[in-house]
């Protein structure tokens, strides 16, 4: 596989062509942004972490059957991935109330939601990422009613695989935040990458009865450095990853 | 039927007890407010007019399957309704894309919408009624499932009501707000009011290529006195219900 032009460059990733159509050689970067890119900063040892924490997770998932764009691990920083015709969302799945959902609400970091929350927003850095509902989507032509009904019933099945893989290395997955894109043949996929810049991961081993963020957050709230909670959580994963026999594609 | 003690008063409207428990003595105020109360003006005429419009339109809906709270009208400024427990949430329609919503999602104001939008927000002035979509509902509390399902299903009844009825009007139904509530009895039902300052109305007769506003964006943007706007509207609904010889409750 040949690494051929970058097509773009997102905050967390660049995203190269090959000599493949329907594959794309994405580079994890170390920048780290919070706030719509109003705070930035370049932290040593992200982009190689993020990199091996989305591919494992997207190992684990697809042993549950949940499949992804993930084809494999190239290096430290790259892997290969599907080349997906983007939907213009961010899909945010909540089970516990955190962020800008306690926040919207008046309710406490930390109360238990009835159900899981699928909330979804235009991606738009222009517009602010503005919160967007199923009828709204359909309306502006973001995606069909099936296409909908077929991303929803993905992020319900991305919400389940990541509750029994966190459930296992002592996290609690409180809410995260996915992509998803159409291949050229038409298959409705998870895409873009699952790692604790876009997931709240907290800790359930910590018995002190405060919060201990590993993930985004450390950062986003001035909190303390990221890189040995998402070394935490790399080395959970690898350890289960193990356990279960997974098969890694590297 | 007696007027009895005061229950509380809103932006718009003040509602007493009466001695049947499941009835509201209703009193419109001249008050109108905009950006969740940080504009306010005393409107002479406009308790008058919202009083006599929401009744005139809970008639025609009336005649066209869809229920209310309406009971009758007693006099230029009063009526009485079925008492209600109110869900917290303003219930949106939009047939196109104004207001809020326009600017939200960068849409030209008068964008027509591929479907009708049904959007809820948590009615809450300290919030400042955020925006809220059917998972939030049901996971903090706020209706059921099945609940949802017969509130949303209420919304589009009226909004096929309306949609009829402002047509015959010459009138284009942009968007609306509504409130529902539970009877004492469990029944769902359109609550509230529905009034120029509830809805978008833009007039179809004016061919002048501008939109002409006959509802409260005349005083949300200052274009004009609401009061020649609201008479206009009340004229054509009261003639259209004489055509159709609907039944008044007064
Ligand atoms: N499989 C894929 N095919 C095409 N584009 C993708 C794929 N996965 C992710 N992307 C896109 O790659 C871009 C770069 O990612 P990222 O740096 O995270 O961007 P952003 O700043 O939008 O978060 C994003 O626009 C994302 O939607
Ligand atoms: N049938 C009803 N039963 C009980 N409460 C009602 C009924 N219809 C409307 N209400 C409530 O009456 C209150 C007063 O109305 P309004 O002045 O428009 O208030 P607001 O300032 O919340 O818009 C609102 O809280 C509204 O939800
Ligand atoms: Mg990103
Ligand atoms: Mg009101």
């Amino acid at each position: 596989m040949e690494k051929l032009e970058m097509l773009y460059k997102g905050k967390a990733k660049k995203m190269y062509a090959t000599d493949d159509p329907d594959v794309l050689w994405v580079e994890y970067m170390n920048q780290a942004t919070a706030g719509n890119g109003a705070k930035k900063a370049q932290i040593e040892g992200k982009a190689n972490l993020n990199n091996h924490i989305t591919s494992v997770i997207f190992d684990l998932l697809k042993a549950r059957g949940v499949e992804s764009h993930f084809i494999k691990r190239l290096s430290d920083t790259e892997q290969l991935v599907k080349k997906m015709d983007m939907y213009p969302l961010e899909i945010i799945m909540r089970n516990t109330a955190a962020g800008s959902f306690a926040k919207r609400y008046g309710v406490e970091e930390g109360t238990p939601l009835k159900k899981p929350i699928l909330e979804f927003c235009l991606k738009s850095d222009d517009l602010g990422d503005p919160f967007i509902n199923d009828d709204g989507i359909v309306a502006l032509g973001l995606a069909s009613e099936e296409e909908l009904a077929e991303i929803s019933r993905i992020a319900r099945a991305v919400n389940e695989g990541l509750k029994d893989i966190f459930s296992k290395i002592d996290v609690q997955l409180v809410d995260f935040k996915i992509e998803e894109g159409k291949t050229s043949d038409g298959t409705i996929l998870l895409a873009d990458e699952i790692t604790p810049d876009t997931c709240r991961l907290w800790d359930l081993k910590d018995k002190s009865g405060k919060i201990e963020h590993l993930d985004k957050d450390l950062f986003r709230r001035d909190l303390g450095n990221i890189i040995p909670a998402y070394e935490e959580i790399y080395g959970r994963l690898v350890k289960l990853a193990e356990a279960e026999g997974i098969e890694r594609a590297e």
